[in-house]
C-alpha cells in the first residue's frame, strides 16, 4: 500500500529516539529527578548572546518581506561571502562564495552531497565509530556504506580502508571531532589518509572525494587543532551546521563548501543545486541565514561541555569504566562491561542512566553518553553508575 | 564523474529562475524602473504584525536552548495541536495531531508524501495547468507524472482525468487556487472529482490518494470557498505550507496531514516518517513552529493582492489581452497573441516585461503573470503591455 522501506524506517526509530522516548515515560513515572537522559545531542549551552541581539536586529529592519522572503536556491551571496570569509581567515584556505551552498542544516547537506556525487555501482566509505544515519543517507541515493572497522583508539583504521576502498568508491566520509567517540583525527593521520586516496584515485583514474562531515569542527578541548582538509587535499566537500557552535541545531541551518581546487567543481556544484532541487530544499531558512552575517565568527562556549567532560571522564574511570577520552565533541565513548552493549544499555535503564548502545555506530561494546546535559545532572547521576557497575562485580 | 541527473536539473534553471535573472541584469543596464519583473511568486504583502510580535516573544523567553534545540522529527506535540484545532475550526474537518508533520515548506511536504506513498510501477496524475516542480518531485520518487490536459477554463478536465487514471495511479495532486491560472476548483467539480477517485478506487482495489498542495488556500477573492478535501473524500493528505498565508516563504514552514479516515492512515505516517528521515528533513525550523502557536488563526493580507489584480485583468483585458479570470492566489494566466508562449515571453523581454510562457505549467500558448508585485509597478508597466499588444496588431 504504501513505501515499505520507508514504512519500515519510520516506525522502526532510531536507537536513541527509543531511548529518549523511554526517558520520557520513566521520567512521568519516577519522577525527572530519577532520570539521568545521556542520549540525545541537544546542546545544553544557550547560543551565544549575538545570535539574540542579531535576530532582533533582522525584524526590527523596515523590509520584512525580503527578510522572510525566498533567497536564491543556493542562499544570500553576501552569507556566502561572509562564509568564504571566513574559512579564509581561520583555516587559511580559500574557499569560493560561488561554490558555497547554503542548507536546512548538515543531515541535508550530507544528503545533497551524496546525491550530487552518486552515480550507477559508486560505493561510499566511512569510519567506525559513525553517526548510524550515514547508512539511511547513503542507501537513499542507492549506493551502500562501507564502514571500516573501528580501531581501538577510535582514529582511523588506514590499513583496513585501503582494504574497504575500491574503484567504485566515489567517497569518504570523515566526521571530526567525532560522534560517537569524542575522538579528533591526528593531522598525521589525515595526511596519510589522503595520500592514501590520492594513490586510489591515481590507481583507479578517478577522484575519490573527502567529505567532511563536521558540525563539531569547535567544539575541541585542550587547545586541539582539527586540521581544515582543504589545506591537505584537494577533492573536498565541506558539510558544515551551526547546530552545535551556535547552539542552533532545531533552526536547522549549515553549508555545503566544495573546495575550488576539487575536480570539475564549478559542475559538482551545479550537481549540488540540482540534489538540492529534487529533494524539495528551496532555500535555507531565511532569517537564520541572514544572522549568519552576525555570527560566523561566533565563537562557541565549550567551557560546560569540558566541565562536563572532564568529571564524567575521571568520575566513571575512577568507578572502574573503561572509557575512551574525548577530544572533542560532547560524547564519551564506554566500554560496557559485559560483551553486549545492548544488555548493558538495557541494565543501566534499571538505575535511570539512559546509554545509548554502540552496535548501529559500528562500535559494538560500547555505549555512547551525550554530555550535552547539566552539570548538576552528572553529579547526581554518578551514585547511579556506581551502583550499575556494581551490579557487574558480584 | 558525478550525478548526470542532478547535473542537468542544477544547470539548467527553472524558466522561472531564468527569467528572474535576465531581469536583475536588465535592472543594471536600463535601470530599475524599466524592468517590470512578473516572474517570482514571492509575496510582495508584509508578514502579518503578529508574526514578528510572537518572534519577539519567543526569543525573549529565558530558554533559549529549548527554543532553538531540535524538535521531535514529526514537530513539537503543541504545534501539531493548534494546527489541528485550526483545521477543525475553520473546515469542521477532524484532523488529528498525531496524524500531522511538519515540514520545511511546501516542496518538502510533497517530496515527502510522494516518497511515503511511492511504490514501484506507481504513477501520480495531476491536472494542467499545474506547478512545474511536480515533475522534478514524481521523477524523484521514481513514478512519473502524467498531466491531465488542460480544459479552457482551467477548472479540472474529468473526462480526460477518467481516461489518464489508471491501475497504477497512486495518487492525484490538486492545486487550488491554482498556480499558475489563479483557479479555485468549484465544490461542483471537486465532488465530481472524488466520486470518480472513489469509484477507480473500487474498481482497482486500492486506495487512489488525493494530495492536495495547499499553499494559497487562503489567497482568494470576491468571498470565494475553497472546499476543504477531507470533507469530501478520505484518502486525502493536505500539503500545507505558511509561504503565502504568513508571507513567510524564505523560512521553510509547512505541514502534511492526513486525513484520519484515510486508508491505514497511522501506517502511512510512519511512511511519511520514513521518507522525512530519508531525504534528510530533521525536523522543521523550530523558532517558526513556535510562532505558529500564535499564528496559526492570522488571517492573510490578501487586499493588495485583490488590488493588482483589478488593476491588471481589467487593463489587460481592455488592451485588448485574452485573459483567465484568477478566483485566487496570485497569479493571472494571458493568452499569447501568437501561438508560441515563448517567442512571445521574449518579444515581451523587450518592453522590459518578464512573463512566464506556460509550456512547462502544461499550458502552452499562455504566460503567466505574477502579481505579487508593487501596485505602482503595475501602473507603470501598463503602456508596456500596450506597446507590446501593439506590435502584433501590425
Amino acid at each position: 500500500m504504501f513505501n515499505e522501506k520507508m514504512h519500515r524506517l519510520g516506525s522502526n526509530r532510531s536507537v536513541i529516539r527509543e531511548l529518549f522516548e523511554f526517558g520520557k515515560q520513566l521520567a512521568a513515572k519516577e519522577g525527572a529527578d530519577k532520570v539521568y537522559d545521556f542520549s540525545l545531542g541537544n546542546p545544553s549551552v544557550p547560543a551565544p548572546a549575538v545570535v539574540k541581539t542579531s535576530i532582533q536586529k533582522q525584524i526590527d529592519l523596515p523590509n520584512s518581506t525580503a527578510l522572510h522572503g525566498y533567497s536564491s536556491a543556493q542562499g544570500d551571496p553576501d552569507v556566502r561571502k561572509a562564509i568564504a570569509a571566513h574559512i579564509k581567515s581561520s583555516f587559511g584556505a580559500e574557499a569560493d562564495p560561488d561554490l558555497i551552498y547554503l542548507t536546512v542544516g548538515a543531515a541535508a547537506a550530507l544528503c545533497i552531497t551524496l546525491k550530487a556525487l552518486r552515480e550507477e555501482g559508486d560505493n561510499f566509505v566511512c569510519f567506525a565509530p559513525f553517526f548510524p544515519e550515514y547508512t539511511v543517507f547513503t542507501e537513499a541515493t542507492g549506493s551502500a556504506l562501507r564502514p571500516v572497522p573501528m580501531q581501538k583508539d577510535c582514529q582511523m583504521n588506514l590499513e583496513e580502508a585501503a582494504k574497504v576502498i575500491d574503484k567504485n568508491t566515489k567517497g569518504v566520509i570523515i566526521n571530526s571531532p567525532n560522534n560517537p567517540s569524542g575522538a579528533v583525527y591526528s593531522e598525521e593521520s589525515i595526511k596519510a589518509l589522503c595520500a592514501l586516496l590520492s594513490n586510489k584515485s591515481k590507481e583507479y583514474g578517478h577522484p575519490i572525494f573527502l567529505i567532511s562531515d563536521e558540525p563539531y569542527r569547535e567544539i575541541v578541548y585542550d587547545g586541539i587543532k582539527v586540521p581544515y582538509l582543504m589545506n591537505y587535499y584537494d577533492d573536498v566537500v565541506v558539510c558544515y551546521s551551526y547546530s552545535k557552535s551556535l547552539s542552533l541545531p532545531g533552526e536547522r541551518i549549515g553549508y555545503i563548501a566544495i573546495d575550488p581546487k576539487a575536480t570539475m567543481a564549478q559542475e559538482l556544484y551545479y550537481a549540488v543545486c540540482g540534489a538540492g532541487r529534487v529533494l524539495g530544499y528551496v532555500c535555507a531558512p531565511h532569517l537564520f541565514q541572514r544572522i549568519l552575517l552576525d555570527c560566523v565568527d561566533a565563537p562557541a562556549d565549550v567551557e560546560a561541555y569540558d566541565k562536563n567532560r572532564k568529571l564524567l571522564y575521571s568520575s566513571l574511570t575512577e568507578i572502574g569504566y573503561d572509557c575512551i577520552k574525548p577530544q572533542g565533541a560532547f560524547y564519551l565513548m564506554v566500554r560496557a562491561p559485559e560483551p553486549d552493549a545492548n544488555a548493558f544499555s538495557d541494565r543501566a535503564k534499571n538505575f535511570g542512566l539512559l546509554l545509548v548502545p554502540g552496535d548501529t555506530f559500528g562500535a559494538p561494546g560500547f555505549v555512547r553518553i551525550s554530555y550535552c546535559v547539566s552539570y548538576d545532572m552528572i553529579v547526581r547521576s554518578l551514585p547511579a553508575f556506581k551502583a550499575l557497575f556494581a551490579t557487574y562485580a558480584k
